[in-house]
Parts: C-alpha cells; sequence; structure tokens
C-alpha cells in the first residue's frame, strides 16, 4: 500500500494510493499515527481497503499533500552513507556509521516550500531512502531486522553546510532548521519494495540532473545500520530512520553550488514516488 | 505553579504542588500537552485553581511521577556551557555554543529507573536546568526571550561519553539511549523564578556531592542562548531546551568515575524539586 495525508498543515487527512489516484480514506476513521503502525493499524486498513475499496473518493484536485506520518517521535539520519557522496563532500570517513538526529519540528510536506534559513549561504540538497519503524526495539540483529521496518519514506535531507561545519558543536545545527524535512509524499508498506539495497534514487536542481545513485552503493546496508543504530537509540513504531545521500549535493560541486531563492529541486526514489520543493530566502518571505 | 504528571508510563494524569502537597487536577480537564501551552493553558489553570482548588484530592501515595511536558517535540540542548566543566571534559570550547539533541524516546520519569546500555562504559551523569518554550518563534532577539519562556524543568543529561566522543560521528549517539533523559519532577511556570541566571545546581552520586555549582556560572546565559539556538531550530511551544551542566560530572574526576549497576544519582536545582534515579545494566534487567 502507499498511504498518505492531504490537507492544511496539522489539519491532514488520510488516504491512499490506487490505480495512481488519490483517495480519501477518512471513513477508515484511523490517522496514520505511531500508534496506529504499532497496533497492526496496516492490517486493519487492508481488510477495509478489501471491503470498501470501492466507496472511496478522490481527493480534491490540487490539494497539498503533507508527510505521510503523523506523529513520528523523531528522525534518526546515518551520514555519509555511499562512497562517492564521502569523496565529494571533503568530509572523514569514520570507522563507524555516523548518525545524527533531524528535529520532527522541521517536517513538512514534499511539495511544501522550504525556507532558506535567514543570512545562510550554504544551504543544500540531500534525496535519501527512509525506513519507517514498526515497532520498539534496542539492540536488533540483523536476523531480526525486516520485523521492525513497517514501510519507506522519501526524504529530502536538507542540510546548512557552513551550520554543520563552521559554527561550532555537532551536525544537528545544519539539519533541523524549519521545512527542512520534507517527508513522502507516500509511506509506502515493506511488501512494496522488493530490494530495498537496490533502488535507483536521483535529483534534480532547476531541472538538471545532479544526483543518480542506488542504494546498492550504501557503505552500510539496510541490515547493517539498523542494528547498529538501535544500540544507540531506541526504536519506536513511526520512527523515521534515513540512510544517506550519494553524490551530487551541492557542496560536492566545483565549485560548490548551494540553494538560492527561486531555485527547484525535484528528486525521487524507484517505487517511493517524488518530491518537488521551491526554496524561498527567509528575508523574502511574504 | 509547578505543574506535575503523574501514574503510569503513557497514561499520566494532571496535577499541582500547592502547599508542598501533591493534587490531582483530572478535573480540570486538560494535560499538560503542547497545545495546553500554545493555547493559554496557564492561564486556565490558574482560573481553575482559584476556584476549585478547596475540591481537589491529593495524589495515592508513593504514585510514581512522569515527565511533568505530555508530548514534547524536541529537546535541544547546548554543551559545555559552564567554564569549569569544559576544563573538566577534556573537551574543545567552541567559539559559539555547541547545540546536540536528545530523543524524545529517551524521556523518563524523575524518579524512575535508568538503563545503562548494553555494554556501555562511560555513562555519566549531568544536571541542568532546562527552559520549556511557550510560542513558536526563529531568529527571536534578547528582549523577546521572556515572551518564549512558558517555565522550567530539571533534567538529567545522561550521557555516554564513549558513544559521544569515541564511536564516530555526533554527541546523539551518546545523548539518546532509552531512559537518557530524565525530566521534572516540576514544570515550574516563570513567575516562580526570580533570575534564572543565579540558581544552585547540585547532584550526589551515592549520597556524596558531585556537582555544586551556580546557573550565574553559565558561558552562555539564558538572554544569549535561546535567541542563538533559534537562528538554527524553529521553537515550538513545550519544546525543551537545556543549557548545560557544571563541572562534577564522572568524566571529569581522577581517574573518571562512570556509573555502575546499583549507583543512585539524586540531584535538584533550587526552586525546581530534585530528582533521584537508580542505574541498571541492561544485561541486569528484570
Amino acid at each position: 500500500m502507499k498511504l498518505f495525508r492531504y490537507g492544511e498543515k496539522g489539519a491532514e487527512k488520510p488516504g491512499v494510493l490506487l490505480q495512481d489516484k488519490h483517495f480519501d480514506i477518512s471513513t477508515f476513521g484511523e490517522d496514520f499515527t505511531n500508534n496506529f503502525i504499532a497496533t497492526g493499524g496496516l492490517s486493519r486498513l487492508a481488510e477495509f481497503l478489501a471491503k470498501d475499496q470501492q466507496h472511496l473518493k478522490e481527493i480534491p484536485a490540487g490539494a497539498r499533500l503533507g508527510t505521510p506520518l503523523a506523529n513520528p517521535s523523531k528522525i534518526v539520519c546515518a551520514g555519509l552513507n555511499y562512497t562517492d557522496h564521502v569523496a565529494e563532500t571533503g568530509f572523514t570517513q569514520e570507522a563507524e556509521p555516523i548518525l545524527f538526529m533531524k528535529a520532527i519540528s522541521a517536517l513538512n510536506g514534499p511539495y511544501d516550500g522550504v525556507t532558506i534559513p535567514k543570512g545562510s549561504l550554504e544551504t543544500d540538497w540531500e534525496t535519501e531512502l527512509a525506513l519507517v519503524i514498526a515497532k520498539e526495539g534496542t539492540n536488533i540483529t540483523r536476523a531480526e531486522v525486516a520485523d521492525y521496518i513497517a514501510g519507506y519514506v522519501l526524504i529530502n535531507d536538507i542540510s546548512e553546510r557552513a551550520y554543520m561545519k563552521k559554527r561550532g558543536g555537532t551536525w544537528d545545527k545544519g539539519k533541523g532548521c524549519n521545512t527542512f524535512a520534507p517527508v513522502g509524499p507516500y509511506f509506502v508498506t515493506k511488501d512494496e519494495i522488493s530490494d530495498v539495497n537496490n533502488l535507483n534514487i536521483w535529483l534534480k536542481l532547476n531541472g538538471k540532473l545532479m544526483q543518480a545513485g542506488n542504494t546498492k552503493n550504501f557503505i552500510y546496508d539496510i541490515d547493517t545500520l539498523l542494528p547498529y543504530i538501535s544500540e544507540f537509540f531506541g526504536l519506536f513504531p513511526g520512527d523515521i530512520i534515513s540512510t544517506g545521500s550519494p553524490a551530487g549535493t551541492g557542496i560536492g560541486q566545483h565549485p560548490p553550488r548551494f540553494l538560492r531563492d527561486g531555485d527547484i529541486i525535484e528528486y525521487g526514489i524507484d517505487g517511493l514516488g517524488e518530491g518537488r520543493q521551491l526554496f524561498t530566502a527567509y528575508e523574502n518571505l511574504k
């Protein structure tokens, strides 16, 4: 299933994609919350669709799509998880996966506008595959990984490179600005993705292809990464775990190309849909 | 007012402290959520207490106290914000405040047990003053700081030093383990604290005083820190902003003294109450 949420920010309603059409499922009576995931909501939804699919109505044309998860409690990200991206950033590859967090308050719909922070000169893009956690656990094993994954989402891990590297402290400073975490359009259940470690991933800046990678080039694949993360952070239903971005980010260009007012980013991953964002400088916000 | 929440984890009820007694306020009809803070809940609660205070019942003896905030969306922390603590850690003082995030999934009641992660050798304590955010904002000014503070909470910013320093990546790895964020007992409204930059802050390990500081020794005081943080992270009602810990942590001892199974930490800050935690190794959890 491909689940989405639509409508005004903060008041989204649930929907499902069926035969490439967006249907409202308000009559299902549940939103895509952590509790929905934790309590077998995906099975309930499958049963609902088996019975009531023919009664669903398409959502209004032009409706805004929001984040497809209602209330994730955290976003944990792996950094530098594609060999080619490590090389282009000039960062040092550590002996273990790099982890950081993205603020929940940065969540944004996949087609919403993104704000370049006040005075920012180094706002950058990073299209990524992210996991949606199915159940609670710590110290999980490789053999258990599949049980902990409910599905996948597309994310743009927007990053301010100067905030990350030149302002002291941890990467978090350049990762959690408002609107820096567009997620979706779809929460894609795991049965729809046959091999998560072999998906094409791409991104365009103003129509020009910048990132063209494949998740087969992960340094740490999903079966390695999730047990590792679960040593440090408890996994909880609805958590978003992002897996890093391939080469082709702005910091990797010669000279670097960072985002400016009016730039448009489009991106996607096989089977997960596409996102598109217009970037606006804070100083130009209405 | 001093607000608290009590009862089983995940099913806490709201209460208030009046004349050093803990009263249930379930009849008030609201929990201490972000929405409560955002929509003038503190004023509604003051009105409720003015009318109904004499009808309140004390909570059951021995009731568990939970976190006093129902659903904060993030915990942003300043690191190395007391000169004496910088010296003892051996970390380098950056030119700007160090910021990192603590996972929401690490939240814990102030008297709950804390788990030393599997295999951890360097779990450490850090008692801290934290702000509770009143309203949404970015790029706020010094003059606006008071408007953005709803009150204060006591926090133990439990930290795994090896995860922070020796495992690659950012500090977040050693800050967000399950149970590493005991908050409370009270959400203390700001009117109760006359000078937040002059509060005694202390911590004992197994009865021995280890930390004895004062918030007047902040490197970056509240009026400096909050505008700085708001450049990088949007502030939202209910957010917790922790302000760093004074000297006397485990990493500052000669030799370092990290937490072991059976250790007991007690700590407090003037006007904010006290916390107490028993530490248990993951391997010894029942």
